[in-house]
């Protein structure tokens, strides 16, 4: 950390800012410049908020020089480069594809649904019973009815299942189901959900805030794995930005730098992260050749019928051309599908 | 609703669409352009989402007449326009201050901390027991210890309480000490806090997302009042832009805005809002002006000491300094103090 | 600057950067840190960009402790805390109203609109001449012809007239009939304009950019200072973010920082800064409340008729009302109008 | 364009919009709502602001139906799909890679540069001799020298050069040596440089703007188009958000939704679009594989030494590790490099 102290701030200021620094079991180390002093903190500065110092008089400014994450780090040995869901594992060679409804509506649809995306490559059914809705009066799941649909599909094929859970007062519940849970982008904040998900078994899915930047998405995950749950896969679905073309600004870039900085694997939602079924091929490709882990994909039998989303959902058809177009760009990359 | 053909739609797309605006209760009304035909929808769109029609082949784009909050609408008579808080009148010719600390920290710091806003003209309480952290290695509150503390301040000094609540497990609590719950930047939508607290009596201060629409917020406050709780305080707290010389972008239009759009009270944190005490006057100033209907400011006796968020805190003669220069503010817009 | 070295840079590394530092002509400062070594530069860093350092290998990051600019700084004492545009201050006691028609469409409009506001109480006339316009097929203003007009809108009212210039090649032009120049949005960053105008004599009105940072904003004022003309006031208009109920997001604070860092004055235009005119007053009763040494205000004689932004303009009677409804909040905060 | 009429709105005010359509050369045709009424416009809106409508008294918003560029739009015959640089094609079944160091400095940098670059793959250099820069104090490019030595690495290597223009009155010198004008960022609303660049004949690079949304970055290739030049190549180059881990954001999805708006080819700079050089080699495959014609990057015989922008730049052996790299991306889907 790195504290700057204002022009002409007085030696008395100074030495008490060095003073707070050894109290925090850091040691102070000043330099002397031609304009401001500055002190630099010597010492392990994470668990130290920047606030502690730039409260105190003559001071400008405060600077960190590490991350303030740990267990998530690279350079730690706690994160785990891959996950298993199930049999299937994630960050591994083979890039993992997680496709169904927005929501689940009924057993002929997730059932047909899943039936359709593992036939043309899916490896894990995805779906929601308990939706977040902006607005009250829209529909918000089928709630338990949900989860055992779901829990009927995967007996029909195989496929491992992921969904959301809002609250932590449902996640017993829903891991009771799930193969993994599903944090969504307005709940990547919601701290004491996060701690409820370090607590269990299960490995968790955890979608960017969709305005968090890459250093709050890498705290969130440092909530669960600090409580002792190492599965986390991270999920870029797109930010928030004045752009109106799309509902999102899909920011690949931060699938690359997530991977610099930390072992976790990383997903891509290409539906929510443009809300237009048009872009979503093209964006899969993008992703997948950003190194993305794996994609996780909006598909229903019919979107046209949908209740909800159906604006960015594929049908299976265009599911299954996805596949065979995304294929090669997996391949190009040294990856599998 | 206006539900806009593609060029050179076929005339049984078009069709398809007038069959669906009927299926959903509404009456469809075309019009044929000279490049493009767009559909009118005639009814209450409100309980329609745009993703309904967005699906349907041969659709470009769906756009929204009518705002899809209804209770929380200047045209409902179902939104209060003055709330009270214990004593206290959120809404009426007194602008209301709110002043106490970030986080309690003990019985001596929130006890001096209110008996010095009251004599400084606060007239509620804050005080965070329960607290949402980035980073899972900072402190995260006294929880019902210092609701426990807050509960004494009140003895002492007469000034309700407002306090957060972070989850819906959390609200019985809450509520059986606070006389106020606040809705943090990150649970502004978290629906099923918002549920609960719909479904509890006590008022409500509602602060904005960081990253949400005025008409976000406003249905954020339309799922409170749809479950019966009419006492919905607004809270504007600075959104996240590209600039970053202060910690968020007061945005103090959509104060004026709010207004013309509901008749619920709004008030404005300048502390969170700018993250910087060195601009909490002016933007207590500036507030005011905008026609808030009061401020919530953090105030501690030693913001020196504060173990979180001492940085953007006044000292209790930093607000009892800002209460005189707001005053004359207040009145030439007509409000008191 | 901070330099800081990545975890395990080895020592030649370190000696490559440390040998960097004095080849810039300052010195370097090594501490060692418990996880990585940094290299604090002592001397006057603003001449050298980051890039210089964080091109080395063994670099993670570099940090800034100086702002970029020096002339515009409050510690330099070179920036004029006053501008005068005809016999008219801006920055001192009086808060200055602008008043005038987005674009200048007629001599009867622009003479009437002059009269009108100077009986209202404005001190300068504005009216766009040049107008960038986004739409190639809009109406991209009178040119020369509206200079003219000005011109004898100034005869006829003796008030000085503020205009945009939109390129170099036109800043004589422009300055032969202006009394101040203004700089629009699209343009801050138009460096060559910027250096052109830092050469002529005539005061400049510097309108944030709508994506520019407070340090890009006061570095745009710094390429005119540097040039030899000390006129500049800043303009605050409204930045771009996600919210869409208005057209930009006013930052007020932007006002207060402004005024922390550079002794400039600094206005507020809330007409661009909004996009509504039902939005204008409750915002010029804020910027004034702020802080702000003026506002800039479009207004015409009949805005439903205006050729362009007459969304956002007020009526001369609107104006009026406008005016006598700040003067009180002016007056708390010991100005005058 | 769709006018929404306010609730309660008279039959006066809605006659008198009406009577406004058709002075406008539109026809009216009015839908009357259960709640509101509103008007469709029937007929070619696009010269027609919104203002126009939205300054009537009723009106509450005023929606447009159609975008508002036209040559630039896939309905028209107009914008060409493809665009020839001497003799290189953009746009064709061949991704085109354009590179070269930010700044030409000297003779040996830049020719060197030229044969590296070619030698790998490179079809076109790039080269900056007028540089816009934010600081006043940095280094401004070699401008006309700048130009000369430009044309020295073209005539040794037969590379056709891309290079900036900054203002109007230097387009026909930057003209007279350069195979591409390029427009940067900062000048993507330079409405009157555009202009002067669709009337000339050489190709011009269009670079978004940081802050421009997909509609604006059109409408800046409209103005060039409507002046008879049709040769423009788009280049997305990252937006700006309120992310910090990268300069800009890349937003890959608008080169995907360009492409279903308009034919005009579609390039993407990964240099400036992360400022990485550590991401450019992710966000370059993805570029292809989201379907680019081409690439812009950033290449310097010694990253380390450049005087500007060497933290975002490749040296000319990752530049060739990169083509070997990005090969079978773009063999995936369907290209050649």
């Amino acid at each position: 950390m790195i504290i700057v102290m204002k022009l002409g701030a007085p030696p008395d200021q100074l030495a008490a800012v060095e003073e707070r620094v050894r109290q925090a079991g850091l040691a102070p180390h000043t330099i002397h410049g031609t304009e401001r002093n500055v002190v630099a903190v010597v010492g392990d500065e994470r668990e130290v908020d920047t606030d502690f110092f730039e409260v105190c008089a003559g001071v400008e400014k405060v600077m960190r020089v590490l991350a303030p994450y740990k267990l998530t780090s690279r350079e730690s040995q706690v994160a785990a480069a891959t996950v298993r869901v199930g049999d299937v594992e994630i960050g591994g060679k083979a890039a993992v594809l997680v496709a169904g409804p927005c929501t689940v509506e009924s057993r002929d649809q997730i059932v047909a649904t899943a039936r359709a995306v593992k036939a043309a490559g899916a490896k894990l059914l995805r779906g929601g019973a308990f939706k977040p809705r902006t607005n009250p009066y829209s529909f918000q799941g089928l709630q338990k009815e949900g989860l055992e649909l779901l829990a009927e599909a995967r007996a029909e094929t195989g496929l491992p299942i992921v969904t959301e859970v809002m609250t932590p007062g449902d996640v017993e519940l829903v891991a009771s189901y799930a193969d993994m849970l599903q944090v969504g982008t307005r709940n990547m904040q919601n701290f004491l959900l996060l701690k409820e998900l370090g607590q269990q078994k299960k490995p968790v899915l955890l979608k960017r805030g969709m305005a968090a930047t890459l250093e709050e998405w890498l705290l969130a995950a440092e909530y669960i794995l600090s409580q002792g749950n190492r599965g986390v896969v991270l999920c870029e679905r797109g930010i928030r930005t004045f752009e109106t073309h799309n509902r999102n600004t899909l920011a690949l870039a931060a699938v690359a730098a997530a991977k610099l900085e930390t072992p976790l694997p990383v997903m891509v939602d290409p539906s929510h992260g443009t809300g237009r079924s048009d872009l979503v091929p093209a964006m899969s490709r993008a992703a997948l050749a950003a190194g993305a882990d794996g994609l996780v994909l909006e598909v229903c039998p019919d979107p046209a019928k949908a209740v909800l989303d159906g604006h960015q959902s594929l049908s299976c058809e265009q599911f299954a051309a996805l596949v065979r177009e995304v294929a090669p760009v997996a391949a190009a990359v040294g990856r599998t599908i």
